[in-house]
């Protein structure tokens, strides 16, 4: 029995995860706690009452959050959470549950989670790549996750994929991020003269009705991502040679209206050497539990 | 002692190893065999008179070629060797000397043996890129060459950095290669209305040697090289993570006219976790048995 505790920018869901199923889950909100202390003691107080109410014991906490250095168990200077400082969390939750606790960062959460017990299931190399409001991946390699020597491998979304392109929120330009995250695609339907109406919504999904409801703006977004996303997908397989790219996240769930222009693109985009020797999917996992699955999944390693 | 064998486009050098100094070597030409079976009996029979005239005996035999998969042991129809179909090298070597032998592709030869003798020595994570006829690439990753699902991972010379960009050799448009190779450095300073005559030379030492002279388009060629590489230098690092890269092969001896605009280009480009985190340096091997040293260390894997 783990724990697998997913942190995002609002709020963070604390489950408890048997044999690659959550059988309980609760949420709190990530903010409004007095200090980095006092959220430590709500992620242990929730954790406490999810074993007790289901007369379980936890083996290990896995923690996926934004930002996290799993060498280090520390989430550094996370521009989406409330606190700017340097949080050991690993070692918080640790000493008040008395439980082992992993933190790692929330992509690499995600392809481990695939990886144990989604689309990604018994293979050696596989690419998971998360599209919401940021880009973010993380690459299995011989069966190991890549941490990189700084614990801070796996930036695909900081790939720069448009030499002097769109600005990007890390200070540089054309990152795959710019263009494929939730600001991007809005970005992208902007400049393709849609209907700001449109955009009144939050989010892609917004974007996506449109291009449903036959606005042509919103079916070019679409069409455009998936050549930058082709791109950038064709260079990180270029790197590692997954036998696998898994797509998780908000935008991949747009259905046919990405995955049918970026199957073309990325195959276009694909060395001819590995025709046929990696495939494009998207994440095989529930959407409400994947992230705490990925999480429990860091506990593994 | 290890023998270690670098298949070229026209020379191939045999060499003998111990503790990672080449102690004697012979050359035979690629092409003029009969056939990839005459081919296999003259590098044995280079091994053996080697072994011989060193009173030695050797333990593994590794070659490195372009286009050999490590994981089949197979050279993979490569353009530019005398054979055009699918030669199984490895055990072809091994029937006829009785000494095990391990093929791989050249550009992770490069790797190995630059982590095991060169600059390379003691990290866990490192990516080496050679810069020739070709641009290859070979990561280690968690201390272990990336061989990728089919065995071929690694070419990052076929990263595409301009989207719909120059046409590359390999079908495809806007891949490193077709910036960063010899021919790729001669079509830029062409394309700078460099001087033609500077031309007349092959390789690129011309444009070189025309820099050092004040030729304005030449020191253009390796400052647009630069930035050509940047870009895929940081590319690759946001993937792996590497603490260190290191350049290998003929345009990675031009010095400083190559490596000064590159390290600021290189900074440039890459994400600010990285910052301070990855250096970029050329090889460290003595530039005559680099190759030979790499292919000996492909049996250590």
């Amino acid at each position: 029995m783990l724990i697998g505790i997913d942190i995002g920018g609002t709020s963070t869901k604390i489950g408890l995860v048997d044999s690659g199923k959550v059988v309980a889950s609760k949420r709190i909100p990530t903010s409004g706690h007095a200090d980095e202390f006092a959220f430590a003691d709500a992620l242990a107080e929730a954790a406490r009452q999810l074993t007790t109410d289901n007369g379980q014991l936890a083996t290990a906490i896995g923690i996926g959050a934004p930002n996290a250095n799993q060498l280090t168990g520390i989430i550094e200077m996370a521009p989406n959470l409330p606190w700017k400082n340097d949080i050991p969390l690993a070692q918080m939750v640790q000493e008040r549950t008395g439980i082992r606790s992993v933190l790692g960062n929330d992509a690499n959460a995600a392809a481990l989670g695939e990886w144990r017990y989604g689309a990604g299931q018994g293979l050696n190399d596989l690419l998971l790549v998360t599209l919401g409001t940021g880009v973010g991946s993380g690459f299995i390699v011989n069966g190991q996750l890549v941490l990189g020597n700084a614990g801070n491998a796996g930036e695909l979304g900081h790939m720069t994929i448009v030499i002097d392109g769109r600005d990007c929120t890390c200070g540089r330009k054309g990152c795959l991020e710019a263009y494929m995250s939730i600001r991007g695609l809005r970005r992208t339907y902007l400049e393709l003269d849609g209907d700001p109406e449109v955009l009144k919504e939050e989010g892609v999904h917004c974007i996506a009705k449109a291009a449903e409801a036959g606005d042509a703006a919103a079916l070019q977004t679409f069409r455009h991502a998936a050549r930058w996303l082709g791109v950038g997908l064709a260079n990180a397989v270029a790197v590692t040679g997954p036998a696998r790219v898994v797509l998780f996240g908000g935008i991949a769930r747009s259905g046919d209206l990405l995955m049918m222009p970026l199957q073309e693109r990325f195959q276009e985009f694909l060395l001819n050497i590995y025709h046929g020797r990696v495939d494009l999917v998207t994440s095989a996992l529930p959407e409400d539990d994947a992230a705490i699955l990925g999480a429990a999944a860091l506990t593994t390693m």
